[in-house]
């Protein structure tokens, strides 16, 4: 072997441990959530390329477009799911724009275009997995999603004065939750969680669960015995995002402390490694819009001694982004700022 | 200069010139029409490497899915549009599947998944070329798809008897246009033609018309007036291709020649250079399902000094095809054999 020859192998081995090294270094993030929350955390996570991103999505959704899909079609509710997936997408904006589509008049208004797409592949292949590689790939996902449970269940929610509602819609719209107590909240059948959510779960670096809407998108995904207590094993930095508003009749008055007692009545005691909230009050125009839905999360009584366990920074959106057609800024122009959102949770993994 | 560069620049050159000649040698092929009849023709063809394939489509469609878009969502028809693209896709099974795909159940009941997506990008850019272009990327189309007019126009048929028939899907479905005889057929405004569609028909080698439906797919091409001429001023051949079947109250009885003289009375006399017709009969069996559409097409009379124009072979689909979810092959279980058809015209256009 000659010396040129030598020097070209040593340099490529070298050049391959590197990659390698690259590879291994990557740190695994999994979000947790459900749809508009999920999409706030992943839009600004996205932009690291430092960390394979993984989001585990609630599949109890079943309101507006994904509820008519789910009766009509018999599908998996495809909602939440299609905004994660537009959310780590790579693709330019007007194919963004065509997943988050909405027709309007005759017989197909409310119907999301995102959501016909997901379920037209799962009718044809009968393989919700085979649907969502395939929109991955037109969308040019970055990272993957995956859907917390394949399993078709339904939400219940028994209040403390004997009232039962059904479905994650019907949940969502109740504006007495807080007045009579949740006594118990359950799926209407016994599921397993997907197999592929629960390795991305253990083999984590960091978790984020949240933001999201308490009953309807965070607390589900723990219902599953399997997620929870794969979540539970987990080695993972466990980090909880607060809500910025809340939301009448589901937690009315609650402080960040009380989010997070709630999740972790629901999951286990001192769970979250880390809580991070948002300490910049939106301003009184935007409240203003936010008048029938709910009140600011404040941050006061937090425990003292919590060893930096919560986290409070400026998180709130301050620039009003160019409106995208489809529902996803629509519902929730007070939110987290992606990016800002995105640069705490990196110092986190990087601590 | 040393004689290494020259020699690399003169192989350069070389190849280039190879490369050109190779770009210059791709004739041109044009075929007009509607759907299903352009789908088998197209699907054939594009199996040809040396040929460059557009499609021209009427635009006149509005029954079925394409209907209610049109009424409901004031978009484009895409019905036909949507089928060429899938015959010239060289994407995998389930992408053309998916874009034939047709809900049934609930208030989606008949829609067709393709029709949505054109329709939900034509919402969003404004754009129907836009459209196609986004969508020829995802299908991976070879050759291009071009609307023969993006003006919203319908079809008028007006009869011998006074009666006006509105719309393609009424005169489709309409079964006494042959009893009556039809006194015009017109487009309910005036309308220009697509330029790219017209260049297209221009710089055509060879120009196929055919097989369709005669008043609703073939005839409202040619009902636009720049369309006509740019069709009679073209040196491409211009060659007519025969349906297998007839169709009750539109084509009764209707042989070869019936056909041809009835296209030329809407175009020219004598414009088409060759005509091809099929010879094989389809199966008695087969026949019996056609029972209320329409008996065979014969070529009988057929002129006997026509210099090879009309072109006679065994051109019947003999395999039954595996059946595809989506409405291409259940519509037409007798139909031309794309294969065999492609090679007719490819020995057309090589002669």
């Amino acid at each position: 072997m000659n010396l040129k020859v030598k020097r070209s192998i040593l340099k490529n081995i070298r050049i391959f441990s590197l990659k390698m090294e690259n590879i291994k270094k990557k740190k695994k993030i999994v979000v947790v959530g459900g749809g508009t929350g999920s999409f706030t955390v992943l839009f600004g996570l996205k932009k690291y390329d430092d960390i394979e991103l993984t989001a585990v999505v609630s599949m109890a959704d079943d309101g507006g477009s994904t509820g008519i899909l789910r009766d009509e079609q018999g599908v998996l509710p495809p909602g939440d799911i299609r905004q994660c997936l537009v959310a780590l997408s790579e693709e330019s904006g007007l194919m963004r724009e065509l997943f988050n589509f909405r027709f309007s008049g005759g017989r197909l208004s409310g119907h999301n275009f995102g959501n016909l797409f997901i379920s037209a592949i799962e009718k044809i292949s009968g393989d919700f997995n085979k649907a969502l590689e395939m929109i991955s790939d037109i969308l040019k996902v970055k990272g993957e999603v995956f859907p917390v449970t394949l399993d078709k269940v339904r939400l219940v929610a028994e209040l403390k004065n004997g009232k039962k509602l059904y479905g994650e819609g019907d949940i969502s719209e109740y504006q007495m939750i807080s007045r009579f107590g949740v006594k118990k909240i359950y799926l209407d059948k016994k599921a397993k969680a997907n197999k592929k959510a629960l390795a991305a779960i253990k083999e984590a670096d960091l978790i984020v669960v949240g933001p999201g809407s308490l009953y309807s998108s965070l607390i589900p995904n723990f219902l599953l015995s399997d997620m929870k207590r794969a979540f539970l094993n987990s080695k993972a930095k466990k980090v909880f995002v607060c809500n910025i508003m809340n939301k009448y009749g589901h937690t009315d008055n609650f402080t960040v402390l009380d989010f997070v007692e709630k999740m972790e009545k629901f999951i286990k005691k001192d769970i979250f490694d880390f809580v991070v909230y948002n300490t910049k009050l939106p301003a009184k125009s935007l409240l203003k819009k936010y008048i029938d839905e709910g009140e600011p999360v404040f941050w006061d009584k937090l425990p003292k001694f919590s060893k930096g366990k919560f986290i409070g920074e400026k998180l709130l959106a301050e620039k009003r982004q160019k409106k995208m057609k489809g529902d996803i800024l629509r519902r929730s122009f007070i939110r987290h700022d992606s990016d800002k959102l995105a640069k705490v949770i990196m110092s986190i993994i990087n601590h």
